[in-house]
């Protein structure tokens, strides 16, 4: 049963096989008379792009990215936005070797178990590459939230075991995140994060990590009880990432430590405005925003492709045997999965404005 | 626009307010001629149901449900089903005193914000209460996975601060969880959890908790990529529940400290099916169940409602205040919040099981 | 799978069977702060109520309706609407008899293939009497519309082959549909429509009708290209109902007999906006509302229901059989099903209204 | 809000206006393993594709559809199917002299009203060319029904005033349809309406027509009552076709007429199984298909576009203005309308079958 689409009133369909001729998406919903070109997107899929740092996979992926519909004179047009990435640097040969033998930690078997059948080349509809269609498609939903004036900021908060310990600003985030291969707001800390993840990539292993997603200015009332909640839409979006094992709004995990006195944000006025003391909840009480920053930590497990032997079976062959991983992956996929993590938060906030306020301007 | 529903094959639609005429629920997509009777129904209700431990609140809920439509003859036709449970036992005294002063770490303010009116009445229908239809319709999904072999337990890891810290078996969680009002499957582990939710209460405050979810027997190929994931759907079912700040799934938040080496679970062949030598994945492969057990570990805050003093606004007043919580509240939800994380993942569970195999038995 | 709830963004789930418990109706989406009492509800639920002419069936249903959530001192919360009628005088001694010889016209026979068991009594789930929860929902959407400024009405225009000749005003519609039982806006064609009725039910048997829907003062820009349109959206929501055979848009069947320069509706500047000078198209193009009256016409088959001895089968004894009818039935329910037709088009105007404009006021 | 997708189990999105980049299609929930070629899905293009007859446009459309995923050597993989043809032979030349005057009995309106923008260039999105994404959809989804014995045929009934007068027989729809340009299964007939189209033609206006629908060996059992009725479904899918203006099920308008001595189609055992004498319901009773073969009939209104003058109005100038159309359009579009109607039949049909049995062969 269809699956593929995300979204309710800003509907997000992607579609296409990491080795097959295309990958790509459509929107549907999105506003009229918005301002977006190609080169826009393009911004968005090149912050995704591998090829780049010691820190990901080798595969040069020179992604263009068409607009192929929904978009006339340079302004949506109220009609689906179509998106279109063609595959190239494609070479499916290893794929082939081990088509028969499943590789711990990926979809290879799950895929073969529900389908009957399986396209094996570069691990087709399962790969990580299947998300630059959803991050085009968020760039899509950031133009609409920044028409809204709200944000989105990701940072690492975690790599390969080192963690950021000391608070980092908004503007740290603005400022430095971008400009070192993992994404850490701290210099320092980044520089630490490097050196572990090299460490252990040397090792022929990889490691994992943690990102934390702030959207800043979501207007109050955006959520849908008691099911469609913000905070439960936004953990579906961020739990379908291939790589994300857990999901956490607000304190989060630590939420379990504390006490009520200490949980709950304390009310005052500021201004005429109701604002919140601390913001344990994310910003979202009984599943509706409530005008305080939206923060998602997103925990993202080990590549699961690495340099060393694991065990597996031989499906046709029908005996267990050891497989190798080889040359083009991530040794820690984490700063490449915060860009997608905040293009799958963007689009669940899009989505929540729309339902919330329509299509009217 | 709507959002008081949640599954697409096996659809259920919650309604009703704390302190209304009823709570109930409408199941919609459930197979033919599966045997369900109200006693079913009001054992799960009764696990929930509070006013039976020194943890839980003293507010007697004499929940009966009733089954309005859907079965003939003790079975299901095919047609909605519709559950209802009356309210009885309402004083909204307490809560009118206090209508303009929206609780920290509640949906009093965001309702308001986003309706502009609001059932302050024990909390209308942002209240705990309305789990109970959650429940019910969770049972009803138990049902299904009951006569497919699929069993749904649950137990708690940790409460106020006290951790299991040893493993405990299946076998374990079946027979010691309910004999503990923690329901921790460890006994002594339970009796220091006691202890700890005790004292905090004594000191006017709550505490929070985790519990693990396991569903045993699922069977393979549940799950539609790439958005409609097993366990992108469960992260959101369980993160709907309010007092829910984070999901995760298989090795969830520690898999960011784990090596690829590790955190990949080997295949190997047992009795000609491929099974996995450990679990990390929490038996969800690319979204798709492998036949490994399906884990979940769920984060519950603090109680927000607590005895001590916090600090809010008067809403017509205009001025900052100081509110006091009252008598009917539990000092650790963990344990009933348990229950409706079971009915939760039921749920997930039947909807992408009928997603999948369709109605024909 | 589920399918027993209409619209996205006002949701309307029904649920209950003939002679069950009660027939009720969950209404998620709908605004807040919306004056909605049981007594408007009821006033709608009284015009589709039969036992109050002689041609409609005596079984006397004296439902009262009863609102079980979503309103708060008078006003919708923004949370669901669940609405609840008992079932009374209910006698299903006859069904009992037949309850395994399928009525022809009847979904007896395919809800037996579908389900393998069928609540036989009053046709369980596929009765008429399932339209009063159509009926209720109705009355919110219509609720809505009128906030707005639109009017939803309705009239017949042919029962049991006599046709409505003349020319009626919007005037005439409102004024004469409501005074006679075949509600028909002229009141000599309503005289001979009903003497034709009483003919053929004296001969035991039934006969049909048309009516036509007009929707005034719909506001431009409803209806979502190009699968969720307008048309199609109240095509579909007419067609759901059990006894519907055809739905027209504006000119309907008649436009295949017309030419293009007389089908178009031409435009004109009235007053500064684009007027059109005739409305074949029903006041949708492309599948958009474009401010004029929104039109259609639907065809009512003749009761299945009669007193001649019909052709069927005994499916456990395994012979053909001539089953008879009984009492309890209308000799034409076209005006009856045209209250229930008014409920369907004002929920799809309230759905496509919302979907378009958004929750905020 | 989104409304470019139909189906909830084989889910179809359509993108692209006539005169972008190109027109597409994304099918989600097609099972996998099922042979698909791209030559499959061309034979259906080529039998929408206009050029070839006295009574289609002159616009030469030599589209070709390209498989851009879902396929894998030669068969379904379970993932989204993405079909793409690329847009050639495009003039804007005209529309943008007409730009701001919206041709009566089109979209140019309603879409400007709604979007305050309008891609004008071959009437955008609004295009009967975004039926052949549609068409190609359809492809599919006969691939689907095949695989099932479900056979969908089509043929014109009427057209510019000439009515189908004798009975024809399936095969008579099977041998003749194809074989003359208007799709009329009696050749004489067929001779006739092209006479009367021409005819029409050659005074500078368009015509009418209706044509019929019929799916034999559809199963028993298909349709969810009591919204998403089969009949229910059916109709929103047809009439969501540009030009059609009425979807009649079985004997449609002409059941008003009807006694329900008459209309009632009687039972009895043919071979052990239950069959009908006839076949007035179409084969669906409650929403629910009986095995009967499934039949609809749909009107289709003249074309819009015509040589005649028109009255329109400037929106830019303010003044009403007369507008002339021009040469590349049908003089009659059922028989083309007609591909695009089982195209539309069969996708709902195999929505409703995937809906039933699920995604397991």
């Amino acid at each position: 049963m269809a699956g593929n689409s995300i979204g309710k009133a800003f509907r997000v369909t992607t579609w296409g096989e990491s080795h097959g001729r295309a990958i790509g998406v459509v929107i549907d919903g999105c506003p009229s008379n918005l301002e977006i070109s190609e080169e826009d997107i393009q911004a968005e899929l090149d912050r995704r792009s591998p090829g780049k740092s010691p820190i990901s996979t080798q595969r040069k992926e020179d992604d263009r990215v068409e607009i192929l519909s929904g978009i006339f004179e340079g302004k949506t047009s109220g009609t689906p936005i179509s998106l279109i990435v063609y595959n190239r640097d494609v070479d499916s040969g290893w794929y082939e070797k081990i088509k028969d033998i499943p590789r711990p930690g990926q979809a290879d078997l799950t895929y073969l178990l529900k389908y009957g059948i399986r396209d094996y080349r570069g691990g087709g509809r399962a790969s990580g590459r299947e998300t630059l269609a959803r991050v085009a498609a968020g760039a899509v939903a950031k133009s609409i939230l920044k028409s809204e004036g709200v944000e989105v900021l990701g940072h690492v908060v975690e790599a390969a075991g080192v963690s950021l310990e000391r608070d980092v600003s908004i503007d740290d985030i603005r400022e430095n995140t971008e400009k070192n291969p993992i994404r850490c707001a701290d210099p320092e800390t980044a520089g630490k994060m490097m050196d572990s993840i090299l460490k252990i990539r040397d090792e022929g292993d990889s490691s994992g990590g943690k990102f934390e997603l702030i959207a800043l200015g979501v207007p109050r009332g955006l959520g849908e009880p008691v099911f469609d909640k913000l905070d439960a839409d936004i953990a579906k979006a961020l739990m379908s990432i291939g790589a994300v094992k857990a999901v956490e709004i607000g304190a989060g995990v630590s939420s379990s430590l504390m006490r009520g006195s200490e949980m709950n944000d304390g009310f005052f006025f500021e201004g005429g405005n109701v604002a919140a003391e601390t913001n344990n909840s994310g910003g979202i009480l009984g599943g509706i925003s409530s005008g305080m920053p939206v923060k998602a930590t997103v925990t993202v497990k080990p590549t699961p492709t690495i340099g060393k032997k694991q065990k597996s079976v031989d499906l046709v062959g029908g005996e267990n045997v050891v497989v190798e991983g080889r040359g083009r992956h991530d040794p820690n996929i984490t700063p490449r999965a915060l860009v997608v993590g905040e293009a799958m938060l963007s689009i669940s906030l899009a989505d929540h404005l729309l339902r919330y306020r329509g299509y009217v301007e």
